[in-house]
C-alpha cells in the first residue's frame, strides 16, 4: 500500500467539541496547555476554539486569547468554529487560518440550535466561504446531524447528499459528515460516505463520530474502509461521561489511534503521549475520561506484564 | 437478502464470562433471575454457568443448582463451560445439553491459566468432545487469546489456524475465536476469520470480543462483514467497569443489538427488555454497567424527545 493511502489524519476536536460539552469551564491557560500537550503528542490539526457568543457557550469564552497564546501554531493547524459572519470576522482578526462552518442537515435541529432554516444556513455558509477565501483563510464545512436528529429522528440521506452537492461548488477545504448525537451504525456510514463521494468526487471528506451508543470506533472503521482519511476524535473522549445519561463524548483519540496503528495505518501521533494528554485533561475536568487506553494500556505492552 | 443471511445469533455470556469477572459474587437465585430476564428479552442461547472448581472461581459456585433451577430451559439453550473431563461429567449429570471447552492459543497463558501445554489441552478437548458426543451433548470449542496474550504478546496467526485445523475433525458444534484480553482490531478480525473459514469450510464460527480497548463493536462489525453470524456479548457489558484499570468487560449485548438492528439484521431480541436486563444486573452488582444504550436510549426514540 502506498504511504499516502496508509496515512490517516486525526483532527483532535477535544479543545472545542469536547470541552464545550463539559459541565466544568476551563480557563484559557488550561485550554492552551491542553492544545500544547496534543501538539506535543504529534497532533498536527486540531479544533482550538469556537468564535460564538460566550454568553451562549461560556466554556468557549476567550477564543481570541487562545489564538493569541498559540501564536503561529508552530506547524499545527488550529481550527476555529464559526457559525456566522461575525464569528468569521473575529476568527480572521484573531489570526485563525482555518475555520469550520457547521451546517445542520435537520430542519428541526437547525431551527433550534442555530435559529435558521437550512436554506438560510446554506446562504450563511456561502457568504462565509467567500469571505474566508478573500481573506486567504481555509474554510471547511461540517454537515451536522447527518446520521440522525434528536428532534425529527431519521434524517433523509438525500437531504445530506443534496447539501453536499449544493455546497461543493464553494470548494470547501473539506466536508465533514457529523454524527452529532452518536446514533450512526457502520452500514449507514459506508452508505452515506459512498454516496457523497460519488456526488462530489473532487471533494475531501472527514468523518466526525460520537461514541454515545458505543458505535464510534466501528463507524470510524467503516469510514476508513470507505476511503475516508481524516477523522475527528477527542483526547480522553471528553464531552461525555461514561456514567452520565445521554453521554455524548467524541470518539476517544487514543482508542482510535490504537486501533489505526494496530491496523497498520500511520497517524504521526505518539500514542503514549496522547494517552497522557487524555489522562491530564481528565484531571483538569476532575473526572475519569471515557477513553479506555489510559486504563487498559497499549497492546502489545513494551514489557509484557505478569497477571494472575 | 435472504432471511437466514440477515439473521445474527447473540449468545449472552453475561451469566458466566461476565459475572465470573465481577468482584461481587451473586447467589444462585440472582444468577437464575438474570438468565430468566435474558430469556424474557428473547435471548435463545446463553452461557449459564461454569463447571470448574468453585474454590478457584467462587463467582461460579453452584453450577448444578443453576441448571436445576432452569429445568429444561424452556426453548433456551444454556451452555456450561467445561475445562476438563470432571467438569464435563458434572455438566452431563446436571442435564446441560451444550458444553463449551476453552482451548488457549498461547502457551504462556495455557500454562498459567489451565496448567497444561497446548498439546495436552488439545488431548483434553478430544476426550471431552468424544465423551460429549457419546452422551448426546453438543460440544463447542473456544480458542482463547486468539488475537493476543497478556504474557507473550502477539499470538502467531498460524498457531490459531493450526488449532482450528487440528480440532475441526472432531466436528465441534461451533468454533469461537476469542479476544480474551480485548486487544484485537478489525483488520485482524477480518484476516483471522477469513483464514480459519478457508481452513475449515464446513465449521460454524462464533466471535467473542471484549471491549477493553474500545474496539469491541468495531470487531463485531468486522466479524459480521467476514460472514460470522454468531456473536458473544454480555448484557450490561458486565465483567469490567468503565473506571477500573484493565477493565475487561465483554461487548455489551444491548449496544451490539442496537448496532445490528439498525444495520438491518434480525436477532429476535427485544432491545428494550435487554436494556432493562442490563440495568437490572448493574443494580445487583451495585455499580453502573459499561453498556451505553441504557444511558443514551434507543435511536430513533419511539417518541422523539425535546432537548435543549
Amino acid at each position: 500500500m502506498a504511504s499516502s493511502a496508509n496515512r490517516i489524519e486525526i483532527v483532535d476536536v477535544g479543545p472545542r467539541d469536547g470541552l464545550q460539552n463539559e459541565p466544568v469551564t476551563l480557563d484559557v491557560g488550561t485550554r492552551v496547555a491542553f492544545i500544547r500537550r496534543l501538539a506535543g503528542a504529534g497532533v498536527r490539526r486540531l479544533e482550538a476554539a469556537s468564535f460564538v457568543n460566550p454568553k451562549r457557550v461560556p466554556q468557549m469564552a476567550g477564543a481570541e486569547e487562545v489564538f493569541e497564546a498559540l501564536g503561529d501554531g508552530d506547524g499545527v493547524t488550529c481550527i476555529g468554529l464559526v457559525l456566522n459572519r461575525r464569528g468569521l470576522d473575529r476568527a480572521i482578526a484573531a489570526g485563525c487560518r482555518e475555520v469550520n462552518y457547521a451546517l445542520v442537515a435537520s430542519d428541526a435541529f437547525s431551527q433550534r440550535n442555530q435559529g435558521t432554516t437550512i436554506e438560510q444556513a446554506v446562504e450563511v455558509y456561502r457568504d462565509i466561504a467567500d469571505a474566508a477565501r478573500a481573506a486567504g483563510v481555509q474554510c471547511s464545512l461540517t454537515i451536522s446531524t447527518a446520521f440522525g436528529c434528536p428532534f425529527q429522528g431519521e434524517v433523509p440521506r438525500d437531504r445530506v447528499i443534496g447539501l453536499v452537492a449544493e455546497c461543493a461548488d464553494e470548494e470547501p477545504f473539506e466536508i465533514a459528515l457529523a454524527d452529532t448525537i452518536g446514533c450512526a451504525v457502520p452500514s449507514q456510514v459506508a452508505d452515506l460516505f459512498g454516496a457523497v463521494m460519488e456526488q462530489a468526487p473532487a471533494a475531501a471528506f472527514r468523518a466526525h463520530f460520537h461514541n454515545t451508543r458505543n458505535t464510534g470506533l466501528a463507524n470510524c472503521y467503516a469510514a476508513v474502509e470507505s476511503g475516508v482519511r481524516v477523522l475527528d476524535a477527542s483526547a480522553g473522549g471528553i464531552g461525555g461521561c461514561p456514567f452520565a445519561p445521554r453521554a455524548t463524548g467524541n470518539v476517544p483519540s487514543e482508542d482510535l489511534v490504537y486501533m489505526l496503528h494496530r491496523m497498520g495505518f500511520e497517524t504521526g501521533i505518539d500514542l503514549d503521549r496522547l494517552i497522557e494528554a487524555g489522562l491530564w485533561i481528565g484531571e483538569q475536568l476532575d473526572h475519569p475520561v471515557p477513553a479506555m487506553l489510559g486504563r487498559a494500556g497499549v497492546f502489545p505492552p513494551s514489557e509484557p506484564r505478569m497477571q494472575a
